[in-house]
């Protein structure tokens, strides 16, 4: 069976076997699940680092670094990148090869990129499946990397164990509101390109912005990390700030916690997805296409045809 | 009863029947849905602009004028603004008291603001059926306001007749992927603010990517208009371009067909929407709070526990 196989594969770390796993769960098979429920008792050990900012910000760039310094260490590290797409191309704009030839292509690191493509529909559920693959697979550390623009991107980043937000001297005021939903999620910043000029206004306006955030005593207050990934510096300070929160969230029990709160979002997710699929068959969507001019035409209201698909829902479902 | 004094306000324009239909939408009480349901025959006369950018583009400032001159022209005017939301201080940035002083505050025009409030769940649902109300309240031109980030957001943009998309010059990097969402949805680009220098270079780099979109002869090319909505200069031809826009899909069928595809779209989130909340009740959260820890540990899968979640919810839905 591809099940047992994969599963096989999986234990011992072969590459093509967690390639295959991923694709499953990229295109949605059923198999992909249950593998994960055969391997359950694998998936928890890897720490979980989101990484998310701004396009521009040098995100891959300290995704990069940053696996070279967790290799240095003996570490393991998966990587998820969530590219987006351009609309235009339809491709992944960083390939996965050109990211290798920079880390180097060993058994230490495994880089896996997930596209956009358009529709943003389960696409946290899915690198969040891929994730755990890489959990089950044995890496020590995985890299989950969004652009942090769209609420799938933004739940994916928080899905990690430590989330670090990456921003730019220069991100200012276009990025105000992208900010405010990235500010919430911040464990860390990281202001990257840090040479360059505006970086200590940055850095002062930041921590106006988080001095508003509330806190109580206990609670996690992010630092501010310069880097300049391109060089290298700052990485070091990066690595030992993701290691303070990590102790800080074990001793405090937020590690558990936070943990529960995410596998509560991702089941509901997963029974909301299969609830979809079961209902949205062909012949359903065909009913709903032919009575979308009577509401255009003002006969219907969207609510009524709505409500007539539940209902024969209802009788259908067992 | 309630709902029929309600319809009986609406079919009068009596504001706070209007304001009030809003809040029930907004609370998620189906006696909106009802409401909306019988007024069906109504709906669908008005014109629907959406207006969409990234913060500081001054999309409020050209809802303003363009209001000003339809005003003018003798229609009346809905506006339903989705503010962002600070996670901070949990109110909307631009209040409707302040803008309507602006407008001039008499029967021809009704601002609803309508704040994120961190989830966006269900966020166009309640924007659309806003504009629904408004709509069968006997509205010309209905103009749905929303920054341009997050899905949510340009959902609502999207859902408009003509989605106006606001940029301005010094807009560049940092908005490159809001712009990929946001150069698929627009039917016009304002370039605001177009005084300011670096204009015309921002007009032939969105020019360029505008030639790369897949068009053919029948299709509609977005033209840029520049503004400097602030001096009310450009909006004149704002409208002008709006009203060849709705010629054009008039002439062609467009407008059915985009209309259809809207409605689409609508019923299948209400759909979706309703089924959730007969699915999550409070006995069916707890029991997922109580087997989150075993996932934790590695003991299940959150694989497992969502498919007896959807067991249990087939045997108790009829």
């Amino acid at each position: 069976m591809v099940k047992e196989s994969l599963i096989r594969g999986l234990l011992i770390e072969d590459r093509r076997s967690i390639s295959r796993c991923i694709s499953l769960t990229e295109n949605d098979d059923e198999v992909a699940s249950e593998i994960l429920k055969k391997l359950s008792n694998r998936i928890g050990q890897a720490y979980r680092i989101g990484i998310t900012g701004p396009p521009g910000a040098g995100k891959s760039t300290i995704t990069n670094q940053l696996t070279k310094l967790l290799k240095n260490n003996n570490h393991k590290v998966g990587i998820i990148a969530v590219d987006p797409t351009s609309p235009f191309t339809g491709g992944a704009l960083l390939g996965d090869r050109v990211r290798m030839s920079d880390i180097g292509n060993d058994d230490k690191v495994f880089i896996r990129s997930m596209a956009t493509r358009g529709s943003l529909g389960g696409l946290s559920k899915k690198a969040i499946d891929a994730a755990d693959i890489l959990d089950a697979a044995g890496f020590d550390f995985i890299i989950l990397e969004t652009v942090g623009v769209g609420q799938s991107e933004l739940d994916i980043a928080k899905s990690a164990d430590t989330t670090i937000v990456v921003l730019v001297p220069e991100s200012g005021d276009s990025v105000q509101a992208m900010k405010a939903g990235l500010m919430e999620i911040a464990d860390i910043f990281v202001l990257n390109k840090s040479d360059r000029p505006g970086s200590q206004q940055a850095v002062t306006a930041l921590k106006t912005i988080l001095m508003m955030r509330d806190h109580t005593e206990e609670s996690w207050l992010p630092e501010i990390i310069k880097t300049t990934a391109s060089e290298a510096l700052g990485i070091n300070d990066l690595l030992n700030e993701i290691n303070r929160h990590r102790q800080f969230m074990l001793k405090s029990k937020l590690f558990q916690l936070k943990r529960q709160k995410q596998i509560k979002i991702r089941i509901k997710e997963i029974v909301d997805d299969r609830l979809k699929k079961k209902l949205w068959t062909e012949s359903v969507e065909e009913s709903l296409e032919s009575s979308l001019e009577h509401v255009v035409l003002g006969n219907m209201s969207p609510y009524q045809i709505a409500e007539d698909i539940l209902e024969k829902f209802k009788n259908h479902i067992v």
